[in-house]
């Protein structure tokens, strides 16, 4: 049973996912890098439906059946959970320590058919099939009153975690708020407590006016190259709209959402020549959900804006940074921006 | 010039290290894993003196010249410093974000003459003139003003970040404190002021009396698998007496560190077949030394406790790790701890 453990020291919580045990010659495979063993057999691809647990939802054509071919969006269970979805959250403690059951949902967002086709390559309609997916998940995972936080992520490529070539996305549910969602809360609060205006509209406002660090502009979003980017060529798309959460997105902004995901992922991938990512959806925390038990955070939120954070692996740095919390970063951010708007897509 | 920027959204500072300015095609060659291309020429060996700048400090033979063969370990500046050396801090803010200028000193700790002999397989005497290394440099920069840290780590194997084979740890001093020092400090006085006790003291009372997480222990050390381990196998070395600073460390206590840093770093070894690692120390900040400018975090600490935290580099899961603060870690800290304590030396 997989266990949160946190330390005393950083307040930082941990996942110990014992199901996943690794002993030290399991380790021997793991060098980065190495993408040559990405294996022939796709489990994610038609017609392999059985080889993954039983679809959670999929978008498929009329008349086809669960678990078998003619989908184009399919969300399944990971068959390697860092958290388990049965049982009850059950906190406790030895010592000092503190540790809590390693209650959760970790699903598998396969983001079409097609084995090489990534989403900077998809025609925006299926794009934004994905971004329907996360939020069709995240409200249906917000009724488990387990769980306080739906984070949606994704690896691309073996140097950024992931370890299936085929598009996907990923999401865990958990029981607490992700530290450092929990940190930009904070601040956040903070500072609309002291000029009652949202930090990120504050941004938005700068950064439309300087144009600088700014990659892409519509009606609906702009996406940047942060003011304090942590890595080189790391972006930041936002709503131009205050919305705290992503699930408060009309129906209209999620094609225009697809629409400029796609853009900066396909302008990244242009500038970089297809370099390995990760990007983060960082949304409000899941309403209070556990009756008698208000949650500061999951009350109606002004002061919070979504985001999504995308961030190239480029520099293998993040060990001292590991270490430090301190980020050295050898692009400047503008010069960033400037590749990433010029490049010819 | 580098800059210090903060994001204002988290809080975080980050070095824009634009010396070390990195254009799209640049990042080519950067595949992490491809070790391959450790170059023949080595800069830090015995003999190529003159390919580093001039050093700062050396442990040499009697009678020998300094950037000349003679040496045991030799202190030099960054050829690629992060941080500049010369000039003031000056603090700025654009709009809503704030800057600082990027000043700080980059410095390399070369551990020994012989390209191929890591501390692990060092004399004991050896490590210890490391560490004397390490101290004199920390006692040297905290008399610089501008300065309120000085990080020392090290970075072993590309995959931890390390761009030269030869043995060798870095340090950084830096006008702010790395963030996850703060937060320790934070943790650590809030503990205190409640417990009037030190959490690190509490700690190790505590492993020492379960056992299950100790690698390591001497009259003068101690080497846990913390409680919540963010890697598998990642281990802490803290002075089982209270000492809130590394340069507080009586002399006989260096030889006792380098004792214990060799046998864990032996077993960390011999455990996983050389893998890559950061280590990192995590030190009190400077002391005050800015007139008229009390530091919160530079005044006489009780509630702060040194030590010294290794994290193998095993797992390629950091992405989703650094997008969100959450770690997942494969590997039970006892279990990890056993390995490492029944490994054959």
């Amino acid at each position: 049973m997989p266990e949160l453990r946190k330390d005393p020291v950083s307040d930082r919580w941990v996942v110990i996912s014992t199901e996943r045990g690794r002993r030290p010659n399991d380790f021997g495979s793991i060098s980065v890098g190495s993408e040559a063993n990405d294996s022939k057999f796709c489990p994610f691809e038609e017609g392999n439906e059985a080889k993954t647990p039983n679809e959670i939802v999929a978008y498929r054509r009329q008349g086809t059946q669960p678990n078998a071919p003619g989908w184009q969006v399919r969300v399944v269970p990971n068959r390697f959970p860092a958290l388990r979805v049965e049982g009850e959250v059950s906190r406790s403690g030895v010592g000092i320590y503190d540790m809590m059951s390693g209650i959760g949902a970790h699903e598998v967002i396969i983001e079409t058919p097609q084995h090489n086709l990534q989403l900077p390559d998809m025609a925006e309609e299926d794009v934004e099939k994905v971004l329907w997916a996360y939020k069709q998940r995240i409200l249906d995972l917000q009724k488990d009153k387990r769980f306080r936080y739906v984070l949606v992520f994704k690896n691309y490529g073996k140097a950024a975690g992931a370890s299936l070539a085929h598009p996907h996305s990923q999401l865990i549910a958990m029981p607490i708020t992700p530290r450092y969602v929990k940190m930009e809360l904070t601040n956040c609060r903070e500072y609309f407590q002291q000029k009652e205006r949202c930090i990120f509209c504050d941004m938005i406002r700068q950064e439309l006016g300087s144009g600088e660090r700014l990659v892409y502009e519509s009606e609906y979003f702009v996406a940047i190259t942060p003011f304090a980017s942590r890595s080189p060529f790391e972006m930041w798309l936002m709503p131009r709209r205050h919305l705290a959460s992503f699930i408060e997105l009309p129906d209209e902004g999620m094609f225009q959402l697809a629409k400029c995901l796609k853009e900066v992922l396909l302008r990244l991938k242009k500038t970089l020549n297809d370099p390995p990512y990760n990007y983060v959806l960082h949304t409000a925390p899941n309403p209070v959900n556990r009756p008698g038990k208000p949650d500061y955070w999951g009350t109606l939120l002004y002061d919070f804006h979504w985001h999504i954070e995308i961030i190239p692996r480029l520099t293998n740095q993040a060990g001292f940074e590991w270490g430090s919390g301190l980020y050295i970063n050898p692009t400047a951010p503008e010069e960033a921006a400037k590749y990433l708007r010029e490049v010819k897509l």
